[in-house]
């Protein structure tokens, strides 16, 4: 919510000293998600535009964050008051909107697929290469994942020896409708190709997608699930089971396989490796690591709270109060050996 | 990083248009990491000042976020260019600190305890609630973990019948020096009676500490570990296990006994049920569950990339045109029904 | 089935070099199935006769597996054809019965408990101690379980150093009619007494039976659950969570706390420790240990279809085909890098 | 250690009401296990011979268990004092050994493979076709394992659907000497392809044997792992990891994946089943089921004390005073509410 001076550093090469202006280009589902995350979330961003095909889902959502309403995407992306731009809209408009923001000299976070075919990425690829300046991120979320950063350092650290196997599973309850065959590569197992290339390291060599049966659950006409093979520069094999129609719930588990050793993620008990010494997990280092999140959204909601005038969001003082008269029993009981009661007496 | 203008709403009464400025008080290890946190995380929130004893260490924080160095943190909690503080000063400094910031109506967030004792905390209380204004908030954490938000949202469905039992573990690797027998009542144990009194929704009745045999990893004189029994309005029972030299790692569990079934958390795992129904947890229902601070974090570091002038902290193009390129073969792997080798070419 | 020679080695004193002829008595759910196990499982066993205070159900268990019914126990205990009994009669004949096997001569597997007052065990330990032989055992099954021999291995080995706590639970789904809060410390706690005394080695020196809040499941004036405290020789203490109307399951469990690490059984995972290696357990050395029960099963059942004459209870020589022709297709697939079908033909 | 009369109804056919009287042929590593087995553990089995090409060796274990040398296997397959064989020795002597049994009507279990080629095992169910009765098992162990019973029970209920997929893990520690890739397939896939079709209750018509990365701890030549993809008349895809040379560990794990829902086993928590439920398992009804198994090991350990002489191996009497003690003192706590000391006395 701040304002920006003119005077301000700001260029996109140097940086920015104030808060950066975002535009969200596409507010579907993900898109609105996006939107409320900068203008709710993300420290030192500020939501200033949204922009969809749809005019009026653009004016709503825009009224819903007090943003502008620009309804034309590509001149969102060459607009002065943006510094950088969220791709959100469908993957067929990304190359165009992509090109046109690497021209302006704009940053972009692209949803993924970055471009709908390797010839046009490709192209994004020159066009950047060619500024010699990074401003173009691809939205594979997976690498944010604390699981998938540890089980990448696993592979790193080359303790357990060279990595053999991924086997992985992706599973969605259901597709939407009009979703083929080919999209369950393009949208789901692009998933899996990045995280292949991000925990290995490596690029990958050769894809092989097996037809199994078909679950009685998906569309006509639609292969679900699939099989996929994919074979690496380092020679591991990467298998991943896709099955987008399983009517119930999002898994994605991922069970790296290397020569002395082997783990999981995504059984939502972080890293489990099983090794020579069992199998299990760390526990804990301390109150930071375990509580951390914890910390981080009792200071947003505080936050929240004391700007919206509602002053608290969270336990009060009535509360400091009735932990103070437990633990002073408590000690009293410690000191004893005897039960201590506690009368709070009438609260205010 | 916002520049307030003197013209905006800002009354605490209010609320605010702006961001909130805040001060944070005592930056000894939690004090530093909240200043961390309301300069780097916390959107809405800027950092203007912190305070410390230690004028040396004052200035050495004040100077890495780039805020003011505040000698005198009475005089912080009275700043006019202060709208809230957070106290993170020793708890012995806690009444005086919270009385003042309710008498400046300055908004507080107050780290555990809010006062060393019932007759200072009930005193704070009645100051609170003769202003007519909620000021205060204190800083028990846990009750922002979703894993006891999802506890005490089972027993307040009461699906599983009347709460017969709360058993906890609390443990901790190591206690400071000087750490005392009452301490580890007034600064470990406090954690399990607030949780206890939100995970409930009832008042502590009664409370005997235990002093089973003595770890020898503990420190001389002190009592360690401790079990502790409380009672509460309702007749449940809660027993606590408080060991604060284990020698390594971080521990907090806790299980609920109801009358049907019983529900553990802090295994890593989210809440797991016993019930008629067998033993277990929830699947996630969508991407946006599993990954969601995957999303966030994805956000906050591009962000943060973009205006330190990095421009991409994450996937780039490279990454982008290599999934499309896989892709691509997976598509036609699919529809062949054979292998497909992927050729990228050389990276610019 | 053995038919023993009176020439063989048969003393109680020596041992027996033949099958060892067992009688049960008291033939409720506990001896029928005792009876079972001794007659289809256990080698080296002759179950000879069974008696119980019903004279119907001694008549038809006793047909059930073609042995005599006895309709007086204490006769019973004193049949020269008997060289052993099994006491699953109700606690108050365990006293009777028992001392009368000592008189006799007889080895005793007597239920617990041994008997109901701490002066009638008295009693039964100088009677055994004055014969100078070992003829009593008592069925405290859990130091048969394998979790609970891998704690107690796991104590003595002092390798997580001294124990400070034992917490336990014992869930049962309901009790029977008439169960009294007594019974519920006689019957249930009965077995948490014999856990502690055999995981930790050490005398129990003193107990308090805390009464928290009734379930509503329970029948009226019955005191469940309840909440005891044990303290031992060497100064642990043991908290046992007693809860025996929960409406479905049964559980037991045991964590060990100690001075540099903790332990729990009763997960189904077998033996999950926490220490400064992190949280895990053990993975299976080899297949003998993974499916040493199954080979024990495969075995007895494989026995026993082949003496009741159906041959087989298995896999058979078709399912040998089936996996020699799908092997077979396997190496061919192995040499080739192809897919290879597999065609068994009709099957005879 | 029975004594069969001669006039005891006995023939195969007909089955027996005496001990069953087994050899064992091949008394390696396994072999000897299965000896001991049938001596100490199988109830009605008789052990009364042993065999090996190995004359040392079969004089050995045939001392040891106090049973017949027997130097010939072939002869021993046709002694008229064994009712039954146990087939152990190397897989290439099987075809001849089984055909054998069959010509003498003698019962076999024969240790898988069958025979080493589809071939011979095909003759062999010609052979037992022709006899007109069942006499040869296969010793495929898995199908005796609860965890597989109770997956294959869960795809017969057809609860979740049809199966789509099999994920399996097979890993070994090491091979031994002499391994070849052909083997990895013979000796380890076949077990999951007996697994596959007695879990889905269908054939496997075509399989799959891909090549990856080899690690460095395999012997040099040895292809390990190998990974296996068998498609089943159903429809279902399995794939199978075969990584025999892990350092560590064996781990036999499967997931089943099916339309609307999935279940692993092999993780040593029973089933694990995901469904629109959530994750979980189930937990044991009762007692029985939570230790039966440790009651059928107190009784065999109990018989074994006894007939050897030692009398008891457990709890005796001064447990059974101990426990009587502890509890009286418990009772009298649950009626006063205070803390009961107990004092059991010197021991006799």
């Amino acid at each position: 919510m701040s304002t920006a001076t003119q005077t301000t550093r700001h260029t996109a090469r140097e940086g920015y000293d104030r808060d950066l202006r975002v535009a969200v280009l596409g507010v579907g589902m993900m898109g609105q998600d996006h939107a409320r995350r900068l203008a709710r979330l993300t420290k030192g961003a500020e939501l200033v535009a949204v922009s969809d095909v749809d005019a009026a889902r653009t004016d709503a959502v825009a009224a819903e964050f007090g943003v502008r309403a620009l309804h034309d995407p590509l001149a969102a992306v060459e607009d002065p008051d943006v510094d950088a731009v969220v791709v959100a809209t469908p993957g067929f408009t990304h190359e165009d909107l992509v090109l046109r923001a690497l021209g302006a000299g704009k940053h972009v976070l692209c949803e993924k697929p970055l471009t709908t075919s390797p010839e046009t990425s490709r192209k994004v690829v020159e066009a950047e290469h060619a500024l010699g300046r990074r401003l173009v991120q691809v939205g594979f979320m997976r690498r944010f994942d604390a699981e998938h950063e540890q089980l990448r350092a696993l592979v790193a650290s080359q303790e357990l020896g060279r990595p053999l196997f991924l086997h992985s599973v992706h599973r969605n309850a259901t597709t939407p409708p009009n979703f083929s065959s080919e999209m369950l590569v393009l949208d789901s197992v692009v998933h899996e190709v990045d995280a292949t290339r991000f925990l290995l390291g490596e690029e990958i060599t050769a894809i092989t997608v097996l037809r199994p049966g078909r679950t009685s659950h998906a569309p006509e006409g639609l292969q679900d699930p699939q099989f996929v093979l994919m074979e690496t520069e380092g020679g591991t094999l990467v298998d991943v089971e896709v099955f987008v129609n399983t009517t119930f719930g999002y898994e994605v588990r991922t069970e790296l396989v290397a020569e002395r050793g082997s783990a999981q993620i995504g059984l939502g008990v972080g890293l489990v490796r099983h090794s020579a010494a069992g199998w299990g997990g760390a526990i804990a280092a301390d109150f930071k690591q375990r509580f951390g999140a914890a910390y981080d959204t009792e200071f947003q909601r505080w936050v929240d709270a004391v700007r919206s005038g509602a002053g608290v969001d969270g336990p009060g003082v009535w509360d400091g109060y009735a932990a103070a008269a437990v633990c002073a029993a408590g000690v009293e009981s410690l000191r004893t050996g005897r039960r201590v009661e506690v009368d709070l007496g009438a609260r205010p």
